[in-house]
């Protein structure tokens, strides 16, 4: 491939020579050697990882052995495995690291990459590699690094066919024209990528299940998936497939998919058995059921949970595990019922069913109580279940916040819905509690996301939009890590050390949800998207529409009253105090306001505007500051990869554009309906 | 096939048994035997579609020679091939037959069709089943009938891939994936039915030319195209074929596509022998060019005309035309641009190039000027090119009037274009003496418009949008018959006798445009559907889009400005007294009012109603009248086919449901918008 068309394909994984000449010193200083001892599949993946990375960066391949010469090496290895690791840690040392865990300490010219489980050495060996690239000294190196969440998954909404739902930087690695793809070598380079930030698990396809993907569970596909499985295998990553709930049915073998029938019972029993006889370690099931025209229990006047426990018990003596989405709602609302609330859906359908699932059971949960819009309140579903295991799910995808056309780096809001205090057991039971099981004591907890890569070359379509990626899985491993910190650390992988650099590209990213927050649908009442595809403005292009998602702006003012007192009663799903705030106009956060009331276009904010003043003044703003990013990245010339930058600036100028094209639409259409001008007499048309 | 799926396929060709005893008798008084004395290929068509139809309605086949037992008997010719025929007419009589017209003549026990040529006798065959189908008696029968039109085409929309655009019906019956159907019989089913009603010309390809259409050029596709074009010869139907004006670039041969170059020039005129060596009759081009991305004269600055004339001279030599169409303008309009006016461009772009076309040219102008919505005024186009041919362009496929879910009976929209009064050689120059060339004494007129049928078994989908096609043959044969007239000869046709049928289907029919109307965009403003595939209300679904469809609703008032003085000064392209009957919103008729002005929501309308009031009256109404279609369709069963019975109970469910969806979301909008009340109080969401 030429270098252009290849730009930005090792993404935060750089093989080149270092030129900065201190970290360069750095690298050079430590990495004579490498020394192991065990015969393990992910110890010998975190060596050669290791080999090829500095052997990249330095032109001097390490040696497999401890130097004669006195310079720095490695010694890799569990403590099981390796006495030599093992004595350089005492027993309450190595007792606090958990299964995919490590230390990193050094000891004189040794640096020790230990782990309980060689999965732990191969994330030590990644976190080796990024402190090569970021730091700048290990003189004081001696770090324990634990995963705040047992699970970190993945979601590809990969379809056979090689099309990606919602996806935005090309056709799919995985797929091509109703087969799995014969050449897997870019799947290997992206499961890579994965492990060098901790991702555990991948459902490698769409959680839509059409009628190819159904039979992902049949002869047609089981070797080709044996392949797969083995790529990511070689990184620690398991694989998941989703399933259709239908499937038993749709396969030709059975008359229903009644979760309480004793052939269907029997019928994913054998599927289980046929599949762990091939993929030894797979991760399990990931089932969108019931939502969206998908089939699910409800089919047989089941609930939730008799499905999801009836493919869990099939699965439960392998070790698997069923992943259930609580993407459930009625998506042929009628628009001209008030009462329906698709915000409530969630919680309504599943905390009646707390307790009742099997412990290899875990729901999927959506961040916010709608779908990944660019501001949303937390679900309240986050800690309204104690009895059951919960995953956070996050869209990486920028299906709602700019198709990776617009700059949205994700990580702040992410975070904001992690830190997100529930109260549930008091002060601090915050959601990132809640997901990775500590608040309840749950044993199974954790991340899921919807990846945001496809076949273009830099993965992500926008070259900034590995950010997100990277973002996603430092935070799966540690939620308390900072947006800005992980920011710095992705830029200094991606684009060098050069401060001018890191410090642009930092203030572009973390100013960037701001301004596509700012220019797009206000005050958090979301969706003024054109349908189906979701790209561009459109006031009302889900206002009729039977997905339950609508502003309900008149010539008066514009909100959904979610309280309980004259609204939907979504409020109250809250714990105190946050179901009191919610419930008044006057306590609930600004940026949130439309989510949970109807006000007036004359109400005024918290900032002192008013509603109709703050839609006009954020839209003028948010595309002047679009422009202005523009003006940053083009200062970048010259000072990251030309290829790259010429990616990035097609994009920024898009952005520019089309931030214009939707500060007009929400300008035009606020103003026309309430026909209140603008106070600084600005252009609405 | 069965008799379920088949319902519905003969149309108005009925080939059942006659029962209603009074038709029984007629056709078996005149029907004992055809005779012929040419072999002449039109009038061996019209022998064998006299016999077949004859012998199915009375299960007895008549004799090729005058009936020895006295029975009435029919002679078929033209006058100068049949000695018999032209002693029956003086020379007078004769002489007044045009080309494709003929003469139905009672004498004795002799019934003569007559033609001057073997197509005025296959038409001549066509008008006597129908009397027979339809009539009571021949014993007064001495009609002249010559068509208004010389040219009476029909354009296929399909692309070969099998789909249709704006196809409402199933899929082509012309191709499937990528090919040419092997099996012709279904298309020469299709060719029957149009000559039956006079159809000359049908292009088969839409006008949108893609990779594989592009081709048709070409030996890919040429032999089977041949074979189509044989089909429709049967019939007297020439076929044409349209073109992609990129073809000499795009099919490889040559780097321009320039009209003025001598290459281009030559490219065409080998592809024409090439055409006319396989097609001798082939009729000729339909382009679509410089319009909504599609390539034109305009890449090479050269005007329409240079674009016209350059194809029309490689097809002069065999007697080919060239169809151009004038649906030309810029798709790419900025929404904030108010003095961009789409209804205007076809004048524009057309008017300055009068004169300048080859004979051999004709403009195809869409009967409005925007698009084939509900409502429209005329385009002013029609009588401002003297000295230009011109076709007038119809949609029987129901784009935006309901997509073959909704009844919409079109003949009485069509009448009231053609009837249209453009004065511009003073008082009843119509229309549809511009469209026939006698206004300006053309040599070529008539009518164009895009089909509606596909591979649904009753051809349209909709059982009763049968009478659309039909309709539009009928109208461009003679564009003076009246629109209940059309419908109760084709409810004759279809359904039979009985009184009770055809007033209800005609009753139906007759009210159907109306009904449409009153339940969708108002008052002539147009555009309120759903972005592309234009089912359903969406009403700002086009409002900040690019295709230069807009209302311009605000909290105040509504409409677009086309007046001289304060708006577009699309009026002034129409002739006085139009012009200045659209200037004002006071002359402007209210169903047109939106389209002319923007007027408050309080303006009070001839009907003495205020906007915002009728736009709620109609609407409520519409609904209503919706559902009583309902109940006026379920009063025939029993009566009708039990199975047409059923395809058209579902259809008019439909609609009734999907007018309610319409009346609400209409009338919600503008409540919300003007927040004025309905004054009967009724419920607005």
């Amino acid at each position: 491939m030429k270098e252009a068309a290849q730009a930005g394909y090792e993404a935060w994984l750089r093989k080149r020579t270092v030129t900065d000449q201190t970290q360069l010193s750095l690298i050079m200083r430590w990495t004579n050697g490498i020394v192991l001892e065990e015969d393990d599949r992910y110890i010998q993946t975190a060596a050669s990882e290791l080999a090829e990375m500095i052997a990249a960066w330095t032109g001097r391949r390490p040696s497999d052995s401890v130097p004669g010469d006195g310079g720095g090496w490695l010694r890799i290895g569990t403590f099981m495995g390796s006495s030599e690791v093992a004595r350089a840690f005492s027993e309450e040392e190595m007792s606090v690291v958990q299964e995919d865990g490590f230390r990193l300490r050094r000891l004189g010219e040794r640096v020790l990459i230990a782990g309980m489980t060689g999965r732990g050495v191969l994330y030590g060996a990644f976190a080796f590699l990024r402190l090569m690239q970021t730091g700048d000294s290990l003189d004081e190196l001696d770090e324990l690094s634990n995963p705040a969440n047992s699970l970190r998954l993945i979601n590809q909404w990969d379809n056979v066919d090689g099309s990606i739902e919602r996806g935005y930087s090309g056709q799919s690695i995985f797929y091509a024209e109703g087969e799995i793809v014969r050449d897997l070598s870019r799947v290997r380079d992206y499961a890579r990528l994965l492990a060098s930030v901790g991702i555990n698990g991948i459902v490698i396809n769409n959680v839509n299940v059409h009628k190819l993907e159904t039979m992902f569970l049949t002869e047609k596909y089981l070797p080709r998936i044996v392949e797969v499985a083995n790529v990511f295998r070689t990184y620690g990553i398991r694989l998941f497939l989703s399933i259709n709930f239908a499937a038993p049915i749709e396969l030709g073998d059975l008359p229903t998919a009644d979760p309480l029938d004793e052939a269907v019972k029997d019928w994913w029993k054998e599927r289980a058995r046929e599949l762990y006889g091939r993929i030894p370690d797979f991760g399990g099931f990931l089932v969108k059921a019931d939502s969206e025209f998908r089939p699910g229990p409800f089919t047989y006047g089941r609930d939730h949970a008799d499905g999801a426990n009836m493919l869990a018990e099939a699965l439960a003596p392998y070790g698997g595990l069923i992943v259930w989405r609580c993407f459930v709602y009625n998506c042929n609302q009628d628009w001209r019922d008030r009462k329906t609330d698709r915000a409530r859906a969630a919680y309504d359908h599943f905390t009646p069913l707390d307790g009742r699932f099997m412990d290899n059971v875990v729901l999927q949960v959506k961040n916010g109580p709608m779908d990944f819009q660019v501001r949303e309140p937390v679900s309240p579903l986050f800690g309204a279940m104690p009895n059951t295991n919960m995953l956070i799910e996050f869209q990486i995808t920028q299906e709602y916040t700019g198709q990776q056309r617009h700059l949205c780096y994700l990580v702040p809001q992410w975070k904001e819905a992690l830190d997100f205090d529930t109260y549930l057991r008091g002060e601090g039971s915050t959601v990132k509690k809640v997901a990775d099981g500590s608040l309840f004591g749950r044993p199974l907890g954790g991340f899921a996301a919807v990846s945001n890569i496809g076949s273009d070359a830099n993965w992500t379509g926008h070259p900034l939009a590995q950010a997100n990626l990277y973002g996603y899985g430092r935070l799966a491993w540690d939620p308390d890590l900072s947006a800005d910190g992980i920011a710095v650390e992705w830029t200094k992988q991606t684009f060098g050390h050069n401060d001018y650099v890191i410090r642009t590209v930092l203030a572009m990213l973390m100013s960037s949800w701001g301004v596509y927050e700012s220019y797009t649908a206000p005050l958090g009442v979301g969706w003024m998207v054109k349908p189906n595809h979701h790209y561009g403005p459109d006031v009302d292009g889900y206002e009729y529409s039977m997905w339950g998602t609508y502003h309900f702006a008149d010539c008066r003012g514009i909100g959904v009253d979610r309280s309980v007192h004259t609204g939907t009663g979504y409020a109250g799903q809250y714990h105190s105090p946050h179901s009191e705030r919610f419930e008044s106009a006057e306590t609930t956060p600004d940026e949130l306001l439309l989510f949970f009331h109807h006000v007036p276009y004359r109400h005024r904010l918290h900032s002192g505007k008013t509603v109709i003043q703050h839609i006009y003044d954020t839209h003028f703003e948010g595309a002047e500051r679009a422009e202005e990013l523009v003006d940053q990245w083009e200062g970048l010339k010259g000072y990251i990869d030309h290829n790259i930058f010429e990616q990035g600036l097609s994009r920024f100028q898009e952005q520019a554009e089309h931030a214009k094209e939707w500060r007009d639409v929400i300008n035009t259409y606020f103003w026309r309906k309430s026909g209140i001008a603008d106070e600084q007499g600005r252009t609405l048309y």
